[in-house]
């Protein structure tokens, strides 16, 4: 049995090239004429060789060992570094990114690929190159020329990291109650910036020369609220201008955080005085230039709440296979033999739902995932405006659903996987009460799920009037149509089902917004069951496209065999939890919702 | 804003008095005639004082110092030894054992409040003390009148600590596949134990002067299977008979887990190598005898799930009050103001329906964990055999319930109460996140979660024909009439709503045990299901209950304000989650369940 993280290149290949079928696409773009699945495939398996023998075999050690904080800075741990420098030197950072860019100008796709990979193998080791992309998205589109030219090269290569400072102690989800403030330097034509952040990752570490910090602070004249804040770049080491030589900036990690998980991973309290900070697009617009950054922060959060399902679901897979105790109750048709006297746990009915489970939940998730990336592409590629634009629409509708709901399936998966250990579990060395410490922190950043929610039916939902989703549905009603023509009876089955399942989102979708306009409460009542049900949505069309797909293959490929079980099961038992959801939906309609008051306990 | 644990004695009052009206059943008893609801306060208060001045206080530094392993021996956190010192000091090991015994034969029902108290309080440090009523109990039933002479005092009092060893590497669930043996020893009039357990907690420790193992092993003769299995007790120190001097048995500690959470309490692997070992009841009927200390072990773990649920609302509660994020989108009704510019979070919707998510789920589980305590007296107390012969048979079918809902329960509570925090939840020092790490191990000891559902389901429930089952509908039917008689028109809802539940079960087992006839496999397939949906039933049963009591209290009395807003909750929102399970043991009745295969990664 090898617990050994293995990344899922058949099922990445059947999605990218069979449920998504971007192959096709790629050839209508210019730029990606030579590129095609074959191609692609070698990408991901020379991206699954760096990742599994370079960062995955570090996890847990990472773990153990933790980072320290002495004499005011941050150490990693062992082996951290030179993995970092590996991934740096093979141009891992630059997947995605433009030619023009100096990247490789590959789809982002692939690049969500990678993020799963490297999420399952290593989260707390992903945490520091994790805002490489988002910092570079954010200077290409609002940085200066200077900026663009002297500092955007070694971000976007990794040769430098970044941070994203945004918290402060008394402004979490609440970025109105910002307090960091910046004041004119003449001499330098920049900015001096003082205030205290927290939650930094990655605010100190010994992987590069440097680290630039994008900061959000106020400027004299700011309003207040979020429309007061301003973006700063603001380097740890900057070169002093009359000697030319490289100074500190005014830029303290006070402290590393002690955490549940991602104990590998740096959290640090920064306080920044009188630090040299320079101006990133317009005064007061911080907050816009930011959320460049946090929506390609959002996809990859999404990534890693896949990535933990996947590493929770393939070691529970393999223990389950080789833990034998208990005579099994029965011989389910596709195990193909008798259980002996005691068998292995997978045999199990309660272990079957719980393997079953695992899997329909991040396969779906994993078509899901990658066909948000494939919208990207299209929003940054399609030769038509409209295209793009409807496409960009679909995928900022698609992101908060994936952070939230695949988060919260990972941190869940973890907890189910761990149960299929039994005590072992509860054990460090088997490396799944890892995952459940590790998997916990993408519910909480990047915006809470609860944020997430509201983004998605307040801003997204009705705040375009339903556009957006009557988009996603036509979408998925398309599909069903596809499946309910078929002559096989469980595949019409899963069309028929998925046709309601859309109708029921559009029907409780008019409710909601026909009941806010007298109860402005409501969608915020509702906000996160809502969310979950577009979940629910996405899985069941995942699975419905992939069991049309899997019909078609050939019929003894284990592969589609096992794609139509679990397809098949996960019509059956999982996809009740979408009217779980809708049940709450309609009581949160209907039913007030108190003040919790204060707990009585003595 | 305190984040220490308080105990909840108004809550435990309320249920004690109101709910159970245990003091009416107390007068009916002659040991009991003096005892009445001020004298059992006074009891929970001196219980509450003395867990909140000198067990919570450790429970953060016993997380942060952990357990050492040195030179073969276990040292436990600073602080740990003292407190166990006063505890037995002050007698609270046997507050519930019979005056015959040495106790102070109070009921079970306060026993169970004061093992809810310990777990909120310090989950790791009660690991120790948690078998001694296991223990006394067994040697009570099956120890010979030696052992109840030289041994039980000091067991039952505390003086010496006590483990059961049942866990050997291969056998985790299947004790059949136990290997170690017993080898008789004719000049000691004992036996000889030789083999290895694993995850033995308290297994050594410096609590106290000698540790007494309860460890199943196989005579030479022994059947294999757990027909095989007897019963011995094993002394860390034993007396050398030639010298009168105490000498080292061979019971060696090799190690101590790294575990997720608990880490204050040692879990050892021990060896066994030629240590004297004496047979407690009959050879090969260990598992009789060890059941003995199990099913008083299980109703413990239920209180521990709500304990860890109650701590978790109480932080939730505290913290949600305090911190101040956003403006709120409208003031409930009951909140008496209007939020100012930025609120308090307990007002943003997502986080009200967390709070009452919270209380609802922990206050109708503190109502059915005691009465299951108050049942436990009625079977040993109550004069006529065929009420106590009910008692237990109710007990005994409500323990498997409450020990797998209530501790997945306690480690959801705990991780919704992290979600409150926001990041601050993910951080050490606010303490919820070691509530979710040492919660979860509730889930997996003294039998995981699943081997309670098929308890439940296979041997409590079709294994006896529906009868047990069938006792318990009568109470909770009995409580639907009597809310469905009430003027109040929310309070005749929720008792014809609880009528029906209790309708559905009752179908729904039918529908089980029929189809159980062709098809051996279904009930295992909807097991934990099933188990989930007597929890919902129970809960409903709980607020139903409640309601009525509230109502019938002053209006102004903000306790059962609160109550009447919970209980309207509770049928408003998280109920809908019976049907979800109803429909999933539906779908387990319909639908075969295949072999998860294997997953394929590459």
């Amino acid at each position: 049995m090898s617990l050994d993280y293995r990344a899922p290149l058949r099922d990445m290949r059947f999605v990218i090239d069979e449920w998504i079928d971007a192959p096709a696409w790629w050839r209508s773009v210019p730029a990606w004429e030579d590129l095609d699945s074959a191609m692609a495939q070698q990408v991901l398996e020379e991206a699954a060789r760096f990742v599994t023998e370079r960062i995955a075999p570090l996890n847990s050690a990472g773990d153990l060992e933790g980072c320290r904080f002495e004499n005011g800075e941050v150490l990693t741990p062992t082996g951290f570094r030179e993995a970092y420098e590996g991934f740096v030197a093979a141009g891992w950072p630059t997947l995605a990114l433009d030619v023009d860019a100096g990247g490789q100008g590959l789809p982002q796709l692939l690049e969500v690929a990678l993020q799963e990979m490297l999420a399952a193998a290593n989260h707390a080791w992903l945490m520091s190159p994790g805002l490489t992309h988002g910092a570079t998205a954010c200077l290409l589109a609002h940085g200066s020329d200077a900026m663009r030219r002297d500092w955007l090269p070694k971000i976007a290569s990794g040769e430098w990291l970044t941070t994203m400072c945004l918290t402060e102690p008394q402004a979490g989800s609440d970025l109105a109650l910002l307090r960091a403030r910046a004041t004119a330097d003449a001499a330098h034509d920049a900015w001096r910036i003082d205030g205290n952040k927290i939650f930094i990752s990655g605010g100190d570490h010994d992987l590069t020369d440097n680290i630039v910090h994008l900061v959000l602070a106020r400027l004299p004249d700011a309003p207040t609220g979020t429309k007061g804040l301003s973006l700063f770049v603001v380097p740890k080491w900057i070169v002093d201008d009359s000697s030319g030589k490289r100074v500190a900036n005014g830029v303290h990690c006070e402290g590393i955080e002690k955490k549940m998980g991602l104990k590998a991973s740096p959290t640090c309290s920064m306080r920044f005085e009188q630090a040299l900070g320079w101006l990133v697009g317009e005064p007061h617009r911080g907050l816009a230039s930011m959320f460049v950054m946090m929506n390609a922060a959002r996809l990859q959060v999404a990534m890693q709440g896949v990535g933990h399902a996947q590493l929770a679901c393939q070691r529970a897979h393999a223990y389950a296979h080789e833990r034998v105790q208990m005579r099994a109750v029965s011989a389910p048709a596709n195990y193909g033999g008798e259980p002996g006297q005691a068998a292995p746990i997978a045999l199990h009915p309660a272990m079957r739902r719980i393997l079953l489970d695992l899997r329909s939940t991040v396969e779906g998730e994993r078509a899901i995932g990658y066909w948000i990336g494939y919208w990207l592409d299209v929003a940054a590629r399609h030769p038509h405006a409209g295209e793009r634009q409807a496409a960009s629409q679909l995928a900022s509708l698609l992101t908060p659903i994936a952070k939230a709901f695949f988060t919260a399936n990972g941190f869940a998966a973890a907890s189910s996987a761990l149960q299929v250990f039994g005590g072992y579990g509860y054990i460090h060395e088997y490396g799944v009460e890892q995952t459940v410490r590790d998997s916990r922190v993408a519910m909480l950043y990047e915006g809470t799920n609860e944020i997430q929610g509201i983004d998605l039916l307040v801003r997204k939902v009705l705040g375009d009037g339903g556009e957006a989703l009557r988009a996603l549905l036509a979408h998925i009603t398309g599909e069903a149509a596809r499946c309910a023509a078929s002559g096989d009876c469980a595949l019409r089955d899963a069309g028929v089902r998925l046709d309601a399942l859309a109708a029921s989102v559009q029907r409780v979708t008019n409710e909601i917004e026909q009941g806010s306009a007298s109860d402005r409460e409501l969608p915020y009542r509702v906000a996160d069951d809502y969310l979950a049900l577009l979940g629910w949505l996405l899985l069941a069309f995942a699975w419905a496209r992939t069991l049309r797909i899997a019909l078609n293959a050939p019929v003894d490929d284990p592969f589609y065999a096992e794609k139509r079980i679990t397809a098949h099961y996960f019509f059956a038992y999982p996809l009740a939890a979408f009217d779980h959801r809708l049940k709450l939906i309609e009581a949160g309609c209907r039913a007030s919702l108190p003040y919790a008051g204060q707990a009585f306990v003595d």
